[in-house]
C-alpha cells in the first residue's frame, strides 16, 4: 500500500500572534510518498537537492514516524520518499510540512486510527528535532488547514482550528539566512505592560476579523509591536517591502515565522500578484536573490492526493 | 420631549482581556430620564442615595452631555434625572452606564443625529472625570451590548462589537473598597514575554470562543495570568470564590474591572443562581456583606425604553 500526501507551507505568528497563530497555504508544499512494509524500520529517500539527513533519527519526518510507530502494535515499517517543495529555513514551515505529511500518510496506511490531535503530537516530535523545541505553530495549520490557534501546549495541547475567509497570500523569500537561534536571541525577555495590552488587542482583532471575514479589521489588527521591531534588523528590505506591499493593495502582513520570508494577505489574486511583484522589486534593488509565491489560503491542510 | 433610557452594567477585562475586552449585562442598570429644554445648560438630579455630585462639570453624565452639546448648534439644554441601579465603585461599569445612558437619551431627543461611535467619544469624556483617564472598556459594551473589543484608542478609536452566545452571568459584589488607583498600583510595569504570549493565546481563545459559541473554549480561555495574580491580595475571598463557583458549574470568570466584584459565566440561569450562591457563601463566612446579581448577557446595551 502506498499513499501520496500533499503537505503545505504555513505562516506562523501571522503578525501580532507570536508563537500562537498560524495560517495554511496551498503551495508551496512537500510531497510525501509512503509505502507500508512488513519489514520494520523507516527508510527515507529525498528526491530533492536540499541534502537533508535521511537517517530517520535525524530527519523530521523520520522522527515523527518513529513517534507514531511506537503507538502501533503491528510489526510494520515505511519506505518514505520526500520531495520538498518548501525550501528549508525559509520561514514558511518547511520542517512542519514534512513531519505532518509523513504522519498523515502513515495514518491513511493504518486505517485512520489516530485523531488529528494525536498526529499533531507525533509531528511535534519531528519539529523538536528541527528546532530544538516542541512547538505546534506551523504544525497546527499544516494539519488542520485554515487559521489556527495553539492556545496551550501544557498541561494539555489545545489547538483551535478556525475557518479562514477567502484570502490570497503573497510571500517573498529573500535568499538570506536568518538562524532561528539568532531570531530568538533578539527577542526582549520582558515587555512593557502597555505594549503587551496593545498586542493582545490586535490578537483579539485578528481572531475577530478572521472569524467574521472582516478584511479591514484583519488589516488593522496584523501589526506586531513586539517581535517584528526586534527582528527588523535581521531582514534587510523588510520595512520597504511592507511600504510597497501596502501601496500595491495588500491588507497587511509581516514576517513569516522567524523569517526571512515576508507574507502579505490580499483580497484578490490580482492584488496578491501585484504585491508579490512590489515586494520582489525591493530585493532586486538590494541585489538579493528571492522567490515569490502567490496563492490562496489552504483550507484543507495536509491530505492524501493519491492512493495505490 | 422626555425619554427614559435603560443603561446596563458591564464587565470589563473579562479575565484575560485586560483593558480591551468587555461584556454587557442586562441588569443591574441605571435609569436615565432626560428632558430637552429650550433653556441652555444641564440640570442634574439624583434619585438615589449615593450622594454623587450634581454639578454637571463633576458628574459623569453631565460631562458627557456637555461634550455632546458642544456638537449641537441649537441653543438647548437638558433636565436630567438619574436613578442609579449600579453601585458606584463596584467594578461593573457604574460610571460608564451613566455616561452612556445620558448620551443615548440625548441622541434620541436630537433625532438620532450622532453615530454610536460619536456617542462613545462623548461618553469617554464623562468616564475621564470618574477615573482620570479616557477609556472605553466599559463604555463599549454599555453602548453596543454583547461582547466588545476596544482594539485601539489612538490614533483612531477602534471598537469591534461582536455578538455573544446566550450566557448567564453571576456577579458577587463584596462590600469592600478597592480604589482604582490601588488596583493600578499593583500592576507589573513589565511582563515576561512567555507570560504575555500565554495571555494573548487566551485572548485569542476567548474571542474565538465567543464568536463561535464554544462554551468550553471560553472556559479554558478566561484565565488571566498577569492582572488577577497581582490583584488577588486586594480582594479577600477571590480564590475561594472561584473554586466554589467552578465546583457549582461555572464556565469560568474572574475579577470584574478592577474589582471588587467577581463575575462568573454560566450556560444556564439555574447554574448561574447556584454559582452566585456559592460565591456568596465565601463572603458570608468571611463576615463581609455582599450583593449577588444573576442575569443574562445584555445583547442590546443602552436603549430608550420610554418616550413621552
Amino acid at each position: 500500500m502506498t499513499v501520496l500526501v500533499h503537505s503545505p507551507a504555513t505562516l506562523s505568528n501571522l503578525g501580532c500572534g507570536f508563537d500562537v497563530l498560524g495560517l495554511a497555504l496551498e503551495a508551496p508544499y512537500d510531497a510525501i510518498r509512503l509505502h507500508r512494509t512488513d519489514e520494520p524500520g523507516i527508510r527515507i529517500q529525498h528526491l530533492d537537492s536540499y541534502n537533508l539527513p535521511t537517517d530517520p533519527a535525524h530527519n523530521v519526518a523520520g522522527v515523527a514516524l518513529q513517534a507514531l510507530l511506537r503507538q502501533v502494535p503491528e510489526q510494520i515499517g515505511f519506505d518514505v520518499e520526500i520531495t520538498k517543495g518548501i525550501k528549508p529555513g525559509s520561514g514558511v514551515g518547511s520542517s512542519a510540512a514534512s513531519a505532518v505529511g509523513a504522519v498523515v500518510a502513515a495514518n491513511a496506511l493504518l486505517g485512520h486510527r489516530f485523531s488529528k490531535m494525536q498526529l499533531v503530537d507525533f509531528a511535534m516530535e519531528g519539529e523538536a528535532v528541527a528546532s530544538g523545541a516542541r512547538h505546534a505553530d506551523n504544525i497546527a495549520p499544516a494539519m488542520f488547514g485554515g487559521f489556527t490557534l495553539v492556545r496551550a501546549l501544557e498541561p494539555t495541547l489545545d489547538i483551535v482550528a478556525l475557518a479562514a475567509p477567502p484570502l490570497w497570500v503573497a510571500v517573498v523569500h529573500p535568499q538570506i539566512e536568518v538562524k532561528t537561534s539568532d531570531a530568538r536571541k533578539v527577542l526582549p525577555t520582558a515587555v512593557p505592560l502597555g505594549l503587551a495590552v496593545r498586542q493582545w488587542a490586535n490578537v483579539a482583532g485578528l481572531v475577530a476579523g478572521f472569524t467574521t471575514a472582516d478584511y479591514e479589521l484583519i488589516g488593522r489588527s496584523l501589526d506586531d509591536y513586539i517581535v517584528e521591531p526586534a527582528r527588523l534588523p535581521l531582514i534587510p528590505g523588510l520595512a520597504e517591502a511592507r511600504v510597497r506591499a501596502l501601496a500595491a493593495g495588500a491588507i497587511g502582513g509581516g514576517i513569516s515565522g522567524s523569517g526571512p520570508s515576508i507574507f502579505m494577505l490580499n483580497k484578490t489574486e490580482a492584488t496578491a500578484q501585484a504585491v508579490g511583484d512590489a515586494m520582489g522589486s525591493v530585493f532586486t534593488e538590494l541585489g538579493i536573490a528571492f522567490n515569490v509565491y502567490v496563492g490562496p489560503v489552504g483550507t484543507e491542510g495536509a491530505r492524501v492526493i493519491h492512493e495505490l
